[in-house]
């Protein structure tokens, strides 16, 4: 549990970490894989260890209590390409420019090359794939993942609801083809291909990101699979994905890697018109809101991360690249990164390094957060967005909530914390201008 | 409890209310005096009595405890001017071309002096009074509030977060004089005239809608009253009402009319920025979600209606004006009224007359919604309005939940019940075309 005042410092918590004696410290002799399954549009409140009740996450569930599973944790974006942008460079996707809504089937824009991923980060010592969706640019020079690092990719270019759509293979030595999409075995094709990379590279550290388009709309449930869950087509969806998670575990057992690779599950925002944000307010593409940006995150590796911890400390889909970093051995990328090393908030439980997160929309810092403590700037309502501090929506300028008997962000206290507000606000202000200079320019 | 199937006519019932003996039939030998207590963007979540934990609501409690609380009751819009045409009309707003977002400061637009309000229908009987916001029309000749049958008018043209605003009065002979505005004590103010207003009515039957401004923002509690709800701001001005509707009371009982007058307690539409839906999606404006048309709904009359009791009937505003009408023996408009008599729902637990309810989002039939099922078709997203039948959201044109294991709406079943849908799905497409040909011409 995290309980420092929100304004401390975190300098204190940097000295205890590099003396004390790390928890992973009998690491396995060979570098971990690592295999990340990352879902689309999956909500907080669609797990069963989530609180999910319509939906049954029997993997899922038992992946979270073989490890750590996460309350607080956030995507950096309530948008799908953003997130990913900064799920896999460690830096919000206003630094590369991708902070303007997602990438759509016409535009011609990406993930700049020069920006250094997870995979880059792995390579050469890694064999890296990408399978499932990518939606970080599809036209050249951002196209196809192999020019982020990704040895090998299976599947699709952006979001299966957008046309013209096709599936896309590449590898060393292999031009792009396309295939027929059959949306109802989408998920189970991904999960056939991740298991048969995991096979491929059974001997040597591997990095898979199992990009799932489950469960984004369109929800086709796969005829040869009968969940029928009580949550329609969507809980169906979930339950494949849960199934599919099932099928990579039972892999790893087979091949006696359990002991060697991290499995890390998360979402890439909130859900957009179906699923669940838990207690959490709004969803995906909401503004300020948690929602949007509240996702699930479980991390597990027997004999490396104690099992049945839930931890509700402070972080975000950026701290994968720094973390991983640590826990592979990696060098990092010689840059700024936003993201910060939580390998001991996983096998240590000690506090989250992170005093606060931003939280992003588009390129303009509409809320942040802390563990206690949460300020809402801007809100869309009907067909337009909202700056709550004006058109007297609120007295102070923004809102604030105080999570801790509040989570849902119903009721501002700026009027009984005047302090906090002003401090949270500075906050705000400042990420704002910092962010403003760091974007490229139009 | 209302346990029929979805789909079965409401025939039956009518002819049971016809032949029953009514449970009001000790009704009292004075016509009843009417209190209508009609707060703004007051969510339903918001008293204690339907769940809040942050808010002290004794007065509203203690009222639903002395008489009837429904759990299902709607607002006719989910904003401001369209909800409250549609309660003193009965009529749905698009009927009187009110349908288009609320009224602007600048507007010159207003409620069709034809149309018939329950001010008008209890006229000459009834001393009529509207203390607070009117929001249907400042401009002649929709203005003042005396056009449609109120004797007197103290408050609001418009929100009180519009500018230009001025508080108005209007009685009798008086013009009307501006005063400047006190948004500290604006509550407290409407709550003073309307005990006055009880007063000087004391000896003849009156109707009194407090419709007040409160919780709308902007939150300026009264440094007066010392609630420091912690739920800031926000809960301590619904703490205010609760504190004004306790002093109704008080006046009521003092001058010995509690059982001679029906006390009513309503929001015009859900919660706007602040403030709880309860346990449904979304707030106020948010399309065809609940959150922006469920509403609290208190009935008191003590030894007219039962009390103690909780219904899950649906309702609607525009059930207002039929049930008045059947309550004080006033005749009905001689017009199509959308509204249907409740009185017999409130005293005898007879079940809803309604099958269903549409949901407008200005001109736009949004959702329909029985007891049990809930067809949503559009859903504002960011910047823009979505039709859920497009882009591959829904495979089946239109989101459809099971209420009863799903009150949120999370989860549609559109592929698991599909005859439940088509139904849902015509009625919505046939309410369209008929009050798509009802609306004023441009």
């Amino acid at each position: 549990m995290e309980r420092r005042h929100f304004l401390t410092s975190s300098i204190g918590l940097s000295v205890a970490a590099a003396t004390a004696t790390p928890g992973w410290a009998k690491a396995p002799t060979r570098r971990p894989n690592i295999v990340l399954l990352l879902c689309d549009d999956l909500g907080y409140g669609d797990l069963g260890a989530n609180g999910a009740k319509l939906i049954r996450t029997p993997h899922l569930d038992a992946l979270a209590r073989s490890g750590v599973r996460f309350t607080n944790f956030f995507a950096s974006a309530n948008i799908c390409s953003q997130s990913r942008a900064g799920l896999f460079t460690g830096r919000f996707a206003v630094r590369s420019g991708m902070a303007n809504g997602v990438i759509q089937a016409n535009d011609k824009t990406g993930l700049p090359p020069e920006e250094v991923t997870i995979a880059e980060m792995l390579k050469p010592d890694y064999a890296t794939a990408l399978i499932g969706k990518w939606h970080l640019g599809h036209v050249a020079p951002y196209w196809p993942p192999r020019v982020q690092g990704f040895d090998y990719f299976y599947g699709l270019p952006y979001s299966h609801n957008m046309v013209p759509l096709s599936l896309y293979s590449s590898g060393e030595g292999v031009d792009l083809i396309t295939e027929d999409l059959d949306f109802h075995r989408l998920t189970a094709k991904f999960i056939d291909r991740g298991i048969q990379f995991i096979d491929d590279n059974r001997a040597r550290p591997f990095f898979l990101t199992l990009a799932l388009t489950a469960p984004h709309t369109p929800l086709d449930p796969n005829p040869d699979e009968h969940h029928h869950s009580p949550a329609g087509d969507y809980g169906d969806i979930v339950e494949e994905v849960d199934t599919g998670l099932g099928r990579v575990m039972a892999k790893l057992k087979a091949l006696g890697l359990e002991r060697d690779t991290l499995v890390l599950v998360t979402s890439d925002n909130g859900p957009w018109f179906e699923g669940s944000s838990g207690d959490s307010r709004d969803r995906k593409g909401g503004a300020g809101w948690d929602g949007g940006y509240r996702v699930p995150f479980i991390a597990s590796q027997p004999g490396r991360i104690p099992a049945g911890q839930v931890s509700d400390a402070l972080a975000m889909n950026i701290d994968f690249l720094p973390t991983l970093a640590t826990w592979t051995g990696a060098a990092l990328p010689d840059r700024e990164l936003d993201g910060r090393d939580i390998s001991r908030v996983i096998t240590d439980r000690i506090p989250s390094p992170h005093d606060d997160l931003l939280l992003f929309d588009d390129t303009q810092v509409t809320g942040i957060r802390t563990k206690r403590w949460k300020l809402v700037k801007y809100s869309y309502y009907r067909g337009y967005k909202l700056d709550l501090g004006k058109y007297m929506i609120s007295r102070q300028g923004a809102l604030l909530f105080d999570l801790d008997q509040d989570p849902a962000e119903l009721y501002s206290v700026a009027s009984r914390h005047p302090e906090v507000f002003a401090a949270l606000m500075k906050r705000m202000t400042d990420a704002q201008a910092k962010y403003d200079a760091l974007a490229p320019k139009a």
